[in-house]
């Protein structure tokens, strides 16, 4: 059996398969087998609506599930693309798509227990050894079709994004002079469907006949084969692995996710004092504007001017602080609710290892 | 095995267990047996932030799922609050209640299928013959335990929400004279393991030495029974069964959803409008102000507090029409996205039962 995904950046983020954000997810799925069910999952945090330039959060990233019936194999195809890094260095985006990874590896564990095989293809935006990277593969128990391929065609070290490649813009390309590899194949079997990559090839360069690439990122293409094993329905009631290196990944986790809500929390904290200082403002505007109609004083001292400017300003900070205020708060509950969830978590899994 | 919900209304709103939205969805479960597993998945669509006197966009509406082993029982416990019906003639909420609950039988098909026994508890919001409760019954195949209960004790027709109750309102108290049945608990078992329901209470009326009620809802209380069938484990891959009637509900709930796609592109339409005017306005007036500096002319003849109070009206139309442009653009994806997915399982439906 042969499942191929591609991962086409450009192109995914243009036709907008998806219904979801204000622009379109972006998920797309050609399947040569029928799909015979399919189920969307939203991320809870993607970005923040007020960075324009960078735009994730009008995406409404979401992890797509297509189930595809192949030869009466259970296939589950996910597909996702999580929030882009833009800076190495400072990355203000490194809790959102923390748990994003951890939402997605919940909904992949939740979703696809049935499942014989199990395929995840997307645009990660992590490198190999990022955290979420890590926690989605430790918790998931879902292979790296890179590193288990059994021959592999494409570019150096399996990298999607190019310094070279016209569309892209790599963060830091002194530390990558070759690129990054943040699209992935991820897979797994089930007991009685072990599975293997055989073949692994990712694109390189432009397009035939043209002189641009497909899309900015490469695309990855991936040759998965399963083998079934006799008495394959005898237990389907797998009970799950437990890998103790989960327990560190998480822990690790939920550091990083608490730097996170502290930031949300200094930046909620900051919105709400400037929506209050709003409000105070625009309240003193009003008792000056009602002075001279109460009292006898022929003419407001106050020149009209500097107090409709004044006023103007006083009502659009009370306006975008409290907004930005309503966000930031939902920002810390999301974050607060994944480091809860990643507790609950670690306490569940050193209670099975235990036993 | 006893299973027992409470679905309290004004305590799970105040207590906010789950942290979501800027409230906190309000979902929260007490449970006799050790919770192994949990997972929470937010409805895309919750009403509209703008409405502040109704407030269910604050709350993060979702549906939260805990995973618990009893006696080697898989049970699923799912709780959910979906989004309230404040006029019943012209509910403005139809097509996100139905939308949610749509997300709400999808999450409990795709999450469920490994479970033994599943549970539904919640404020669905719904009459008992409502398109989103039918479709969620039919989709699932889960049965209402007021309808199976085997002995009932409590409020007439087995009413949640009472006229009478001081913390509640019923929309339409004359066609309601009893109240309504809006909390539900639904279950289902699997094959091997057939459920029943024994017993169904409801609370009524006031807390035991108190002169008011627990809540705004009445409690509902189900005591379910599981037998064990012999071969439970031989045959856990069971196929889907189809409902033929379901094809019908779809295409009504798609009927609906058109409807509430035509409602936000309305909205949407005069949200865009209203912004652009508010630009076209705001140049105007800096073409206004930039006048006097480039030509010779001494004075700007545009009285100056009617220019900046213009200024300000321009501003803050065209921000908070951008801001409902997006967020109706994004209404209109998320029912489009719905209606394309029944659109879907409409024809993976049709193909089932022609088979």
């Amino acid at each position: 059996m042969i499942v191929a995904m591609w991962c086409i950046d450009v192109l995914a983020r243009c036709c907008g398969k998806t219904e979801c954000g204000a622009i379109g997810s972006g998920l797309c799925v050609f399947a040569r087998y029928r799909i015979t069910d399919s189920f969307l999952y939203r991320y809870s945090l993607n970005g923040y609506p007020y960075k324009f330039h960078h735009g994730d959060w009008f995406g409404g990233k979401s992890v797509g599930l297509v189930i595809l019936n192949i030869k009466d194999l259970v296939v589950h195809v996910y597909v996702t693309h999580l929030h882009a890094e833009y800076c190495r260095e400072k990355d203000d985006y490194l809790p959102h798509r923390l748990l994003q990874a951890w939402e997605l590896g919940q909904f992949i564990r939740h979703t696809g227990k049935t499942a014989d095989v199990t395929v995840l293809g997307g645009d990660l935006n992590m490198h190999p050894c990022d955290l979420g990277n890590r926690l989605l593969q430790c918790y998931t128990g879902m292979k790296d079709s890179f590193i288990e391929t059994e021959k592999f065609e494409g570019c150096e070290d399996g990298c999607t994004l190019l310094s070279q490649n016209c569309f892209a813009s790599v963060s830091d390309p002194q530390s990558f002079p070759s690129g990054i590899r943040i699209d992935y194949v991820l897979y797994k079997g089930s007991r009685g469907f072990p599975v293997k990559c055989e073949h692994l090839t990712t694109t390189s360069g432009t397009a035939p006949g043209k002189n641009i690439p497909y899309s900015d990122h490469e695309a990855v293409c991936a040759t998965l084969s399963v083998q079934k094993e006799k008495a394959a329905f005898s237990e389907v009631r797998h009970g799950e692995e437990t890998d103790p290196q989960l327990v560190d990944i998480l822990n690790e986790a939920r550091a990083e996710l608490k730097i996170g809500i502290h930031g949300a929390e200094r930046v909620r904290y900051s919105s709400g004092r400037m929506a209050i200082l709003g409000l105070i403002l625009l309240l003193l505007e009003v008792v000056i504007a009602i002075i001279p109609l109460v009292t006898t004083t022929a003419e407001n001292s106050f020149p009209k001017v500097s107090f409709y400017i004044l006023g103007m300003v006083a009502f659009a900070v009370a306006l975008l602080a409290g907004i930005l205020y309503v966000f930031h708060t939902i920002e810390v509950k999301m974050l607060q609710g994944t480091e809860d969830q990643m507790r609950n978590a670690i306490q569940a899994l050193q209670e099975r290892l235990s036993r």
